[in-house]
């Protein structure tokens, strides 16, 4: 009997990046590998190989054609968590091909951050520490202008996936009530959850505390636009995590610039951020140049998730822990990942 | 039949400070009030009205003499939140007076402020914005060396008082190991509560986070000197919350300038910081200006927990919410609290 | 613009059972209904409505060539929770027709009575009841012979599906070893969830309460056999909420008999159970005859989430709460369901 | 330099009751013992070494006499969980003496059976036990008649001390809102642990689910009086874990009759419950023989909360786990213990 092969394509990462050695062990015992890491795997190489492979681990191109060509393809493992426009999503639904990505790998380390720096910006901890390294600093009460306390705020999550819950699971010990706007998940799941569903201009104009975790469709470029952005609440916090073009950014930054509310974001609308631009001297923003999931453990989480899934999938079981493709969807999310590093 | 009156002499603080209008009301409700606020309240009216008196509110001078002339004394409540060394203790203990510090009131608001400073350490978020004004930052997983996932590090807590737990209630959703010391609390404690209580060498060369809460004591001054930091793990967190003076504090500014480990302060030895102090071009160190504590919300605080039991108190039941002097320590703690403003 | 059409087929069930009125009213809101409640739908009325269905709701037959007359079927929803064996799921795959069942409806409701069952049994509470009925009680200690604390014990889940995971998360307060046994699920999830994975024989001779959440499938039947019954560790607790075909019943009536441990369960070989069945006599069992999930609120559990589901379809967009049919799996679940009424 | 002395006087306990093995190899090694297990100290023993005593550890009666002979003495460990009226209390808090008792140590273990026992109520687990073994039982939703989800109902606590904390602990998964009445526990306390204080009569009309845990004092004897047990809601479960004194039981007992409610109860006015007594053949009503705290386990964390107070006392430190004796409220609880076995 023939083990099962997968063709390992990961570029842009490597199997080491996202493999710890021992879960590297794992996934060998199961299947022969073929293994392409200098770049994209060769279409040569990829040819040779599909018509055995069981499953193809990367972002490999994957047309009609050479789907009718890999009889015993049993799913597509994108481990650079991002589904692109290179895959004949309707024929793999159609033959019962698992289109995955553990897009979830990222959840726990950019919720963590998106902790840091909402409460941070609630109590003025970045901003304090600016002003003692300029000699500029003031104590106790005075040093605790436009302050508040983050626990028992009103905290509300843009964006109710992965890294929305991933977030709320955090604030279990603050007492905050948790409203939450997610246009594609019923209000049963929220509800269940322990948060309120609202409508979103009533989040901008209630919450004190605003994470923006919400990735970027074909429908909601730019959602947040100025408008929207005026509606915050004034001496709120506003925390952007997932992607730039959700904002209108030169509009976030005049309002910070105007004191009206402070910042903090993980992503820009060009990176790197040019060297003369406004937003590197405001003073209400904290910066972070997309480094939230970047973390050497959430690529090896990257291949816990892969690797968890392609043994049952051997196994012939259902995967369980990856975020599969859907036909509703994935013609909307093809971009840029949530959390890539 | 007379109410029972209450001397109100808040000094530092004043009532307006510590009471929200509701609370003030209940205050009123149950007792009349003898208040002076515009600085200690002057020997004549304390004398004046002692007689008579069922409750201090203050930080009040009573020595023997005082207390001898005033028989109706039930409890004296301290809401500057600091056993001063003006008060005969024995004789209140003796005579079953409660002396009483609403000394939590504190605790909520440090707690978050020693986590988001606990994850800024170590995810390097404050030393990746101040990189991003400087125009040096580096994107994705460039931008994170030296960064860890706090999420499932191991947690030293030194000292497990109010600010202890409330810091300790924070990690519940972070899967964290949590080791402790606190030489005053017995091991059923810490264990019940989650802990593991551990000798404080083995935490320092153990903890990946270390936060340090401990009051300062007659005996335990400088007890975190230059050769206890020395074993600190390489690449660790170090947050003081509590008193500069349990610190050797040239040795941790050393060290944290060394690189061995990185470093955030809410005290200082000096404060004002004077304006050359090293620490403020420390780029391991994150600064913060003794304003953990200092949130109106936190004085409120205050007020209701003074409230809650002076209402307990003249209903002829024991206080149940303010932190009581006891005999075995209050001699060793008499000094400037934990969490002033 | 034509709305959308549901067959509503809910036999053995009524709209009503499942429904609440507000519930109603919102899928009245999304689309028409084609109602037939007065047992199965007549294959008249079904062949009529097919043509133009985008959902069918209940347990239609549904043959390749039904199917073939429903181009816009969007989503077959089992309202009954029990996948059976007259719908071509293979035609269902390739078409993405979701196949869907509310199936975690009962898990919160059979996960209460789990736990009382669980702890009755650990403190022989019903026991002790039935003794004192027969004035043969006993007080304080000595009523309490073979009695232990559930709090911290260590506790074996067998099937972490929706009953398992819900009986695990009212665990929480209880600082129970939670050991879970289930071949489906990968240990990355089981220890994601704070369980550690653990091969069956040894979780049948460790845990000290052992829960059985497991459905039957086409491989497992009476996989919990004499022999395995034999390893489970003396003065134990076994409690059965899934399924009586995974156990060897005369056995676990043959080891409670004699005293080796105690047993609880909701299912039973044969229902009713025949009157003269020696299990009513036992001693050291509790019984339950069938009622676990059969409450009104369960029920309408079903019908939120179902119609939950039906609204995401309708606007375009994947269901997120039930349970999917999936290719793997959907061929050995076909059976009675876990939890029905 | 000589050894501090304890007296161990247990009676009705032994040391072997309630001392683990190594937790009294802890307290041999922090003094000497002089040990009486046979029945109460026989007063020759406690004279001759009370005036070398730092600790005595048990009931043994303490008069201003004896008091006035035991210079060294720091603290009374009252072992069996009850203050009782010989011990002369003013004069040992003049003196700064300690008197304490392990009092929570049956928290736990009460709290556990009261949820088994609430839940059993809820869900019908214990009378269709009955009705099976009778051969009376009905399946599925039939079988569930007057029967509610105990999750999500509306939870009253009586009693807020050590005993209604750890059932509320046990509480946290099932979303319950939870509703406290405790004239002694202010409502900044009930609050703070996310309870809602409320009157009376509000909770017994308002909760589903009624858990008495306040004890009895010289105020509230029979306060549950029938005019008040009326006032419960129909159909709810009452559940009585504390003292039978605080019920009019003739009351409880015609209204579980009359089918009003559902009822269980650890507590009996008369203990054993005469063989006629009519309790016997209650149907709603589940029937427990003051069992609920008598496990070995929780006699042994006597043992553990008695000791770890005694090292702390012994190095000079106030004691931190056990329940203190205090001047507002010993002489009202000198009674029977909340949970004794």
């Amino acid at each position: 009997m023939t083990r099962p092969l997968i063709l390992v394509d990961p570029a842009p990462r490597t199997l080491d990046a996202i493999l710890r050695p021992r879960t590297r062990t794992r996934l060998e015992a199961v299947a022969d590998l073929v293994i392409h890491e200098d770049g994209p795997m060769p279409d040569a190489v990829v040819d040779q190989h599909l018509p055995r492979a069981a499953i193809v681990m990367g972002q490999t191109a994957l047309d009609a054609d050479r789907l009718a060509r890999a009889p015993h393809l049993r799913a597509v493992m994108n481990v650079e968590t991002n589904f692109l426009d290179n895959v004949d999503y309707a024929a793999c639904f159609a033959r019962g091909i698992h289109v995955l990505t553990p897009g979830g790998a990222f959840a726990e380390v950019v919720a963590e951050t998106a902790l840091a720096i909402a409460i941070d910006l609630a109590r003025g901890i970045g901003a304090a520490d600016r002003a003692m390294r300029a000699g500029r600093e003031a104590y106790g009460l005075e040093g605790n202008a436009g302050a508040f306390r983050f626990a028992g705020s009103t905290v509300g999550i843009i964006g109710y996936g992965d890294l929305g819950r991933a977030f709320h699971a955090l604030l279990a010990p603050f007492r905050c009530e948790v409203i939450v706007h997610d246009p594609w998940v019923p209000d049963y799941v929220l509800e269940k959850a322990g948060c309120r569903p609202v409508a979103l201009d009533h989040l901008l104009a209630t919450a004190r505390v605003i994470a923006v975790f919400a990735g970027v469709t074909a429908e909601n470029t730019g959602f947040l636009d100025r408008t929207r952005l005026g509606m915050i609440r004034s001496g709120s916090v506003f925390v952007l995590m997932s992607r730039a073009a959700v904002v209108d950014f030169p509009a976030l930054i005049d309002l910070v610039r105007a004191g009206r509310f402070r910042a903090g974001t993980d992503v820009f609308p060009e990176e790197p951020v040019p060297p003369d631009d406004p937003v590197r001297g405001l003073d209400g923003m904290l910066l972070s140049a997309h480094r939230a999931g970047a973390l050497p453990d959430a690529l090896h989480e990257i291949g816990e998730q892969a690797v968890a899934d392609i043994e049952l999938i051997l196994r012939g079981l259902p995967p369980m822990v990856c975020r599969r493709a859907q036909p509703e969807t994935v013609g909307r999310m093809r971009s840029k990942p949530v959390a890539a590093t």
